[in-house]
């Protein structure tokens, strides 16, 4: 479920917000391994919109049933005090790749770098300023975000556990150490090109940016050791890549960072609905 | 999708609201004559909602899986301005009943009558009065809606075309009309018992309760002529009943009914999303 004023950032386009909404969903089946067939979606309205804007909407959804060759098969329009977009998806697989089957010696995978989508809704909505190229490509991580379901689908067999990184990379990790009841040791976090600079020319904290941005759609998940190359193959043959970051330990829900100064505690911290951060 | 300024009307609880947007679809599903299995349900809430409503939500969710037996097998959480609760529902069925099967000759028919809902509408939210049974039964019909699912799918074999009047009668009729390329003569409306009454004490026009309510959740269909009794046989077994109320035409998108004065065309007028009626 899109809301406006929560999912919307400003620069945000009708037609990339409805665009977006089929990403959020994309996004879950890709980190499941399933293929997605069709998307049923529910419209609540303000008022006072526009036939433009409803056009706007219905491009954005042609657009991810292109982008993703998913039909969109039926939904329901209502009047809201804003725009609310809800998107149900099908799809079929053999296998789903749940949360909960990680085991202590299991490495920790990301398919792609954190931080971006942070630093571009610092960029969007604190006035951050970025060279014009990471500007752009951190806005358009926030504003057209690409969720790699060839990726998933292709990764599926080899993954022991997974998720999307939606809520941050933070709250990924400790989801799956709970579901699964292992810990995580990391030796390296996956800080996206530029994001360092960004985060020092801006003081913010990069690390941060890294472990608490959320809606970077990029999928969270374990392999066994054994498995990482001909995972890593797969993935290359799919156009992505997969980057080991860590080990599952046998200690339930300890997250840690190794550093040159020893562990590093990382905190379940990220996105908490009606709370913020 | 049910958002809480236009579908939860005073005296609404969340447990009934969160029961009511399942019936909307099981309501949609007993139309076509398919069976649900499971839904999921997004939920977009409001920064104050407290325990107590989010536990009366799941109460009524469990309410509505236990009525149809029907699983609540996902979703999502949102903040939102309001509360907006979208459903999507998983069903199977050998056919599904459209709403392009009308062929002139066949009978209208409708499994329950109308205008209860709307005087219960006018009695929760426009201080109309109605004696104590009516107004229980009519406020019951608003805040506790009950599609007959084993009716619906009782139905299926027999009907040639079918929509549930979650728009109004008026508007529901015209519907099957446009989308079967035929006409419809009403011969009577199907008004509720007690609906001329309350409308008579109150100063408001029956047959725009029975004709423009909505929200009825009942079936408004075509049956062939000669399968009419073996259709109400079945609706009986299912513990329901299925009336004739008029004939198709072949006067494609003329919807009239006859009277002692003569015929009185009947407007496609009801609910409209977005400008109300």
């Amino acid at each position: 479920m899109l809301v406006e004023h929560t999912d919307v950032p400003p620069g945000m386009t009708y037609r990339q917000a409805a665009r977006k909404v089929v990403a959020m969903c994309v996004s879950d089946f890709a980190a499941k391994g399933v293929r997605p067939d069709s998307f049923m979606v529910s419209l609540g309205l303000r008022k006072g919109v526009t036939q433009r804007q409803v056009e706007e909407l219905s491009l954005g959804f042609r657009d991810a049933g292109r982008e993703w060759r998913v039909g969109l098969v039926g939904g329901d329009t209502n009047e809201a005090r804003e725009l609310v977009i809800d998107c149900a998806m099908m799809g079929y697989a053999e296998k789903v790749v749940t949360r909960k089957g990680a085991s202590p010696g299991d490495l920790l995978v990301v398919t792609g770098a954190f931080g971006l989508t942070a630093a571009g809704l610092k960029i969007l909505t604190a006035g951050a300023k970025g060279s014009r190229a990471f500007a752009r490509a951190a806005t358009k991580s926030v504003l057209e975000p690409t969720p790699d379901l060839e990726l998933g689908v292709a990764l599926a067999p080899f993954l022991t556990s997974a998720m999307d990184s939606s809520d941050g990379l933070a709250r990924s990790i400790h989801t799956l150490a709970r579901a699964s009841g292992v810990g995580f040791e990391l030796d390296r976090l996956p800080v996206g090109t530029g994001v360092r600079g960004f985060a020092a020319s801006n003081g913010l904290d990069a690390d941060r940016l890294v472990l608490e941005g959320g809606e970077e759609y990029v999928i969270v998940g374990t392999v066994r050791r054994g498995r990482l190359r001909a995972a890593q193959i797969a993935a290359a043959k799919a156009g992505g890549m997969l980057t080991p970051i860590g080990t599952a330990t046998s200690r339930p829900g300890k997250v840690v960072l190794e550093t040159n100064d020893g562990a590093r505690p990382i905190r379940d911290s990220g996105w908490t609905h009606l709370r913020g951060r």
